[in-house]
């Protein structure tokens, strides 16, 4: 069978390491394949750099974009990142050339997914592949478009974020404080220098949009639903989860409800007895309901380079092989909760001025909100200090918990902003 | 596209849930297709039964090898089980006739999956998939295909069996013994009326080979590496587990080891921050390690109609939509590792007479074989019934360790057969 001939754009971490693997293991993925996979042009700022790889044979575009235009470059893989700019040149110009696309940017897709599905659509060689774009090394996309294609999926729960799983595992080890552990993490190269993206779920939503495109027919555009990040956690949340029996894991989720799909990215308290719960460190994991399969869990390495590179390499390989899914659901999308209904059990700490009557102002809030109240933890008592007191909700519907919330805010005797986090039935 | 016919053999507890999907769910399923997908004839013993489907407007054939034969059927997907009879009939005839053959069976790819992969080779159309004979609902033959399809697999470890991670649980759980919890699996569906092929190892054993064909190249035929099952754990043996900060879990193990492939099917002694300890009852999880992308694991659901199910539907989707991947890996098998070089520590539970000098007996042996120990462990004492002492070792040579443990059980003192497990490292 005839060659196919790769150009690829971009030379960081995951592009080099995809450069020096199909240099090094050209001759298993060949046969793999059950044809010759041979990179033959590449594209990125920086030409001298040494990558570990020998790249003088190939041919070299300042331009990514010309890479889809060369006529000995059959499918183009793009590792640049970022929503606009030359990753999305690149891809239209690869797509209208009628030429397969493979990307590990969530961004571009989250942002343009529906666009770039369309193309693909126009021509028949036109693929669009992106398992890499969600979870890294976790075949996430092929499961749920491939293994679970007889499956109506129910819901998915995902840690999908390292970075902030990372911050919440070291937190819960050393007892450090957030500001201090993010530090430690910019420092091993866990997290950005500038880490909001990750830290305030930005980047867990972009992937929770690609698979609610997936498994739910949801338009792919960013935001549309509650996302909240991991700043407002402090070592003695950490300390009250533990307590209870619970771990805090930034989760992304979408569940199918009688009222519609409940979709969020949120900090979670989770059971010591879901799986979850054991996922630590820079690891993630995506739990998978189908209503024929049960739940399925994917644990694996979400980032990376090696990791990252297997996942686009799997897309090299199905390409060469002909393998080939639908882009996105064409279903139509499900409808969403309104927040009214969206019915959740919480964990509030607020921090309180240590008086009398504090907690009956604040038990008759949640009481004219109908809130109703499963527990509430104070330890130790100081005049001087902020005490930490932990209210756990019963099941309560969310915007009815965020107006109690709200009022309970503009008590006196509330003296920091509360933390809130979900607990996972 | 034109429509793709499909004839199914066998309507018992797998087949019977495909009938009613295929029949149900016929528009999504269609749908993702991007074709027509129809079951059109079933081949089953009893014609009478009621299967909560409509089958009479389906052809039906007293001979399953007749389905491949039929000029409106496009595709055969084979639920009979079994190594032989008329599964293998139907295989042989549907593959011959250059028609995708589909199965659940497990059996039937461990003593013929090199023929039948070989007669898939022979013909275009003669696909052969099988994602529902190992882990049932899990798609680790699909991972371990396509999306692992960059990587050199260095290992699989899985939980295989769901009988007998039931039996384990709830010996745990329960504090019951084995032959009571074997009984009550047995009444509720876990087990078979003879459940040997699951309590002795070989259910584990025959999906090991599959996955080893897969993944190392190692020749499709059953046995020729060590099978243990679980009927040796005693009550004391989960207690034992328990204090010591484990779980006792029988694993389907292959690792790369510098000496050769190490590959076994044991109940393994699984460190409480390990996941695999963590997989409970009837649930399979299976943890493949891949040079590139480092450990995946996958948890779900083992069996039972609906899981397996699930798993056949995405083989008829991938046929449909002329998905496809090599049945097994033509790469040179990877040798064995020979016994007197792979390395393990052990936990062997003694039951001794309670007597001056046993230990120094005991000891004795495991010095002159070069083993040795990390902890004895003895709870209580009595004169008159047999105490039992538990003996965890260092990393051992298999071979020493069988041979001193030979010499142990000749001991006069030794009072019962020793349990003996493997702890996972």
């Amino acid at each position: 069978m005839s060659e196919l001939r790769l150009g690829l754009a971009g030379l960081g971490n995951v592009g080099a390491e995809l450069a020096r693997l199909l240099t090094r293991d050209a001759g298993m993925l060949s046969a793999r394949a059950g044809r010759p996979v041979r990179l033959v042009a590449v594209s990125a700022r920086d030409r001298g750099r040494d990558r570990g790889v020998d790249l003088s044979k190939l041919a070299w575009e300042e331009n990514a974009a010309s890479l889809a235009a060369r006529a000995d470059v059959d499918a183009v893989v793009e590792t640049i990142g970022g929503a606009e700019g030359a990753a999305l040149d690149l891809a239209r110009a690869a797509l209208k050339a009628g030429k397969p696309f493979m990307t590990a940017n969530k961004t571009l897709l989250a942002h343009h997914g529906q666009e770039l599905a369309a193309l693909s659509r126009e021509k028949p060689g036109a693929a669009l592949y992106f398992e890499a774009a969600v979870a890294g090394g976790i075949p996430v996309i092929k499961t749920l478009r491939e293994a679970l294609a007889g499956n109506r999926v129910e819901e998915i729960a995902g840690i999908l974020n390292g970075t902030c799983n990372y911050i919440l595992t070291a937190m819960r080890e050393t007892g450090g404080d957030f500001a201090a552990i993010v530090k430690e993490a910019q420092a091993l190269g866990y997290a950005e220098t500038d880490p909001s993206y990750d830290l305030d779920g930005h980047d867990a939503a972009d992937k929770l949009s690609i698979l609610a495109a997936l498994a739910f027919g949801m338009p792919l555009a960013a935001g549309g639903f509650g996302v909240e990040g991991i700043r407002a956690i402090t070592a003695q949340d950490i300390g009250f989860a533990r307590e209870l029996g619970y771990r805090i894991k930034l989760l992304g989720m979408m569940k199918r409800t009688a009222d519609g799909l409940a979709r969020r990215v949120a900090p979670f308290m989770i059971p010591l007895n879901a799986m979850l719960a054991h996922v630590e460190g820079v690891t993630n994991a995506v739990i998978l309901r189908g209503n024929v399969v049960g739940p399925l869990t994917l644990v694996g390495a979400g980032a990376g380079g090696g990791p990252t590179a297997s996942a686009v390499l799997s897309d090299i390989i199905d390409c060469a092989c002909g393998r080939r899914a639908v882009s996105f659901a064409d279903s139509a999308p499900a409808a969403t909760v309104p927040p009214e209904k969206s019915i959740t059990s919480f964990y509030m700490r607020l921090m309180l001025k240590d008086q009398p009557g504090v907690l009956a102002d604040i038990t008759a809030v949640m009481r004219d909100a109908r809130i109703s109240i499963q527990s509430i933890i104070q330890h130790g008592r100081s005049a001087a200090a902020p005490v930490p007191v932990v209210f756990l909700t019963h099941e309560a519907p969310e915007k009815a918990f965020y107006d109690a919330l709200s009022a309970i805010e503009r008590l006196p005797s509330v003296l920091e902003k509360p933390c809130v986090l979900r607990i996972l039935a």
